[in-house]
């Protein structure tokens, strides 16, 4: 018996085809055929998780570990709706997904039939294009029309900079194959496939930027989030530029780079004395220090390049004169050839870099006492404390999972990672939405290395549902640092003196992830004191074993002594 | 101190004024101002949740019961988009709503800024408008176009049909008002109400009317999905006319109502012997029963009347030929009006509406005898004789909430609506994303009445952040149907012949809601037999006492053949 979805169940191979390796599907009808299409492809590895939303922040995080466009696909109606928040997240972290709902023919759109709302265009502007499949597929044409679509799709997602694109697929009924069913001989549609180039400079550009080097003592190179970029860690090596990042930066230690930014560009008094770059070259996506932004805002940079190949640029520091088209990678190299140290300006540059570097010589007794004395005594654990411990603890080629807001905050602050620890934050739209179906998709790519997400207890109970599935990884594991409210509303100036704050700002909660992690099968710690915390810190950063939560309950007040301690070290 | 916010404080008292009365808040920095202006009005009810996509489903149900708009809030970001999936279904089940959301000032969209997307537009068609307020108040025109935007949003989503507006709302730090700071007295901007008319026929398009329905022997009215109707009970109480409506369309008991018409109507050969009615009458939102859409596709009326006031008419059976602009309430009196018992017609009519209330005189029958063996013998539990029980125990006044897939369609085979019990479900998607949410938003708003939401399994965990807050309603009465998937995937006959199946449509998952319930503080029960099933569902069902969830475990097969067998009677 023929099975008029044929043209459909070829996308399984046609996405094979293009290298997509990752499929996460939610349960539907009307999606059948892309579930059958994507299930019964032999190399694509699939999921099934109910709750579309945390769906998609799976497949966000699948994308990101593979480096590869993720598959998703959903049934008809809000579902899609569900995957948005994560789609936005995709477009401004920018990260490939092929993001497929099935739905209605248009032609029983806003007939009030089940499950049917406008999906053309669901995500507005947050996707890179949205494509519609044709709804009839007897005309020799409409297979033409689907292959192109894929490939299309597919080479735009990936195209730098990637990002989600979204596939609308109306379907009659009948959804299901006949019984026994095996997928026919038609021949598939061709593949387009695309070629990456790399964008170079003119002899005569080169020149231009030369001399702007040439004319710079105070030169300040600033990394926004980025994964880790071999090509970049290599050209900073030597660079002797001071070097300015988050640790969403991802960037490793090298002569340039500034420990502690964070909590010394605090300081009225070190922006003042740092005073205008000449020039500032960045590079990468967001930013997170407040420090940062409000030192270059105040103190702008007499030029500004950005470096980016390809793609709409922010004016983060409200200072940009200059996008420059090339990859950073392939930029920074000529900027240390320019760097002559011969030249006229080398004294005043290695004060610039000194400056910097003092910061932290200035900085880092007292900021080492205060963290040593944090872990004494008998008292409260806080927060910080626990971070402190954590980041001890991570050993290289652990990738690390913070979710917003404090716990990346607090691991900025601290500028404490190992050497090989991968730092991740969804900080396309810093929402705490999706946090833990984040880890839990790169922690399923990539089941060699241990996945540890840091997380409020907000953050944790909000995306819950990523646990809920059947493919729970046993390389994830879990910290929740549970203030029993939105924390970081205790910790900003404004809402803490606010009559409303606790009910409105912070929001009091009253759940321990206990239930949670035991429903959803990890394993559960809650140390009773501080020698606990270690040894389950321990245990929890021990690779083989089932996936493990471990909880840290804290009190606010605590807390916010710890924290406003470390502001002010 | 001043505080710039002051216009944006004045809100609380225009929608006060407007008669607005509750506000459901997510917690955020950048929504501030909103936030205060609410919780510090005295005649707005505040909630806070801080799932934004549970709060607007709360909202959502708020705004149901009250038959009033509700006010959401939240941050910017994502926390918008979460929003989406209830907006969707508010705008199709035509329920109002104020949706607020907080943004970045525009100049600040797509700087990388935390927690910024491109928000205007954000819930593209699936509301009735979009606003932006100003991002500036020192000119005057500012202040009247904030209270111009807000009067306009009210009016626009009470307007008939009513449905969800957005409010952008761009703000500038710093969000905080000064310590101990009173909102000021500056004149509030006037308000613009709308005094909304009633549309009528002119007598010429009555005398029409009246004619065509002289001419049709075999009339049919048809109900949608609506809340209970005062004007349109009344009208069919005493008209001859058959009359066939799901549970959800709220119509009570009268002459011309069909009872079982989803059962019956399922059978080809009873739509064969119907035949094609001359009039179609319907009135009322989305229809449930996939047996009535068949019949009345396959046997297509003559002429089809939809009786709406105003806004975009479906064609949902295919055969819509009029639009009628008056509210059936208005109507329907004509009808009966016109049907004279001395017509040449009246003998043809009565046989029509002898041959339908036929139908059920031939099944009732046998139904008794089925639903009384399922609750006899030591065989285990089915849903169905669950909801049989449930059913029959609901008193008069009860609000009864259907989750989507099952529940909704157990609840209309079996027609067996005790008087007075109101029943609601999200048919304008029919999604499985805000049920919980819903019910909870309904039994805030409605604390004299019992509200019992009646869910699956994969329903209940997908939205159980809808009991994630601090404003648990004690009059919430939860009954968990947990089959362990997506039971509709079972009883359906496509996918359950499939090999994907378990995996992929029904999702096995293997929770039980006990973790759930106990975490957010609902008493739980779980009978382990039929005695003990009655015994606390007597129990769930008495006034008074704290928010409880019965969980009632079943296995598939036992549903199928349940099910099954229902259809086959």
């Amino acid at each position: 018996m023929p099975y008029s979805f044929e043209p459909i169940l070829q996308i399984g191979e046609l996405c094979a085809q293009h290298g997509l390796a990752h499929a996460v599907l939610s349960p539907g009808s009307r999606n059948a055929p892309l579930t059958i299409a994507f299930v019964r492809h032999p190399r694509l590895h699939t999921y099934t998780v109910s709750d579309e939303r945390s769906a998609a922040f799976i497949g966000l995080g699948l994308a990101q570990a593979t480096r590869q466009a993720v598959i998703l696909a959903c049934t008809s109606g809000s579902a899609g709706l569900n995957y948005a928040p994560a789609v936005a997240e995709a477009y401004f972290q920018q990260v490939p997904l092929l993001v497929f709902t099935a739905d209605r023919p248009p032609e029983w759109v806003d007939q009030l039939d089940g499950q049917t709302i406008r999906q053309r265009g669901l995500f507005g502007p947050h996707v890179k294009a949205a494509y519609e499949l044709p709804t009839d597929y007897a005309h020799p044409d409409a297979r033409w029309q689907i292959g192109r679509i894929i490939s299309e799709a597919i080479n735009l997602a990936r195209a730098y900079p990637p990002g989600p694109v979204h596939i609308n697929a109306p379907f009659r009924e009948p959804f299901y194959p006949p019984p026994g069913y095996e997928i026919g001989s038609a021949p598939l549609p061709k593949l387009i496939r695309e070629t990456t180039g790399k964008t170079s400079l003119a002899a005569s550009n080169v020149a231009l930027l030369a001399k702007v080097i040439a004319q710079s003592a105070k030169i300040l190179l600033v990394g926004g989030q980025s994964r880790i970029d071999p090509a970049i860690c290599q050209s900073l090596a030597a660079l002797p530029v001071p070097l300015v990042a988050d640790t969403i930066a991802n960037l490793p230690p090298c002569i340039g780079k500034v420990k502690h930014s964070d909590l010394t560009l605090a300081r009225p008094e070190v922006r003042e004395q740092l005073g205008q770059p000449d020039l500032l070259i960045t590079f990468g996506l967001s930013v997170l220090s407040k420090a940062l932004k409000t030192y270059l805002r105040q103190q702008p940079p007499r030029v500004h390049w950005h470096l980016q190949a390809a793609g709409p640029v922010a004016d983060t520091f409200q200072s940009l004169t200059d996008v420059i088209r090339v990859a950073p990678g392939d930029f920074l190299p000529l900027v240390s050839e320019w760097l002559a140290p011969s030249d006229l300006l080398a004294p005043a540059r290695a004060a610039w870099l000194d400056q910097w570097q003092g910061l932290d010589r200035q900085l880092a007794p007292s900021l080492q006492t205060y963290l040593a004395q944090l872990g004494t005594g008998d008292g409260p654990l806080s927060e910080l404390e626990v971070v402190v411990a954590l980041l001890a603890h991570l050993a290289p080629a652990t990738q690390l999972h913070l979710a917003n807001s404090m716990p990346v905050r607090y691991v900025n602050a601290l500028d404490a990672i190992n050497p090989g620890v991968e730092v991740f934050a969804n900080r396309g739209t810093s929402g705490i939405d999706g946090s833990v179906s984040t880890a839990v998709g790169h922690a399923l790519a990539d089941p060699d290395k241990l996945h540890v997400l840091l997380t409020g207890d907000l953050a944790f109970f909000y995306d819950r549902n990523g646990l809920w599935h059947n493919h729970l990884p046993a390389n994830l594991r879990i910290l929740v640092l549970n203030n029993h409210g939105g924390g970081i509303f205790r910790l900003i100036d404004g809402p803490k003196s606010l009559a409303e704050s606790a009910e409105y700002f912070v929001t009091t909660q009253s759940l321990t992830a206990e239930a949670s992690a035991k429903d959803m099968g990890l394993r559960y710690l809650r140390p009773q004191d501080r020698a606990e915390l270690h040894a389950q810190l321990a245990h929890l950063l021990t690779p083989g074993g089932p996936a493990m939560l471990l909880e840290v309950e804290t009190d606010h007040t605590v807390n916010e002594r710890a924290w406003n301690g470390l502001k002010r070290i």
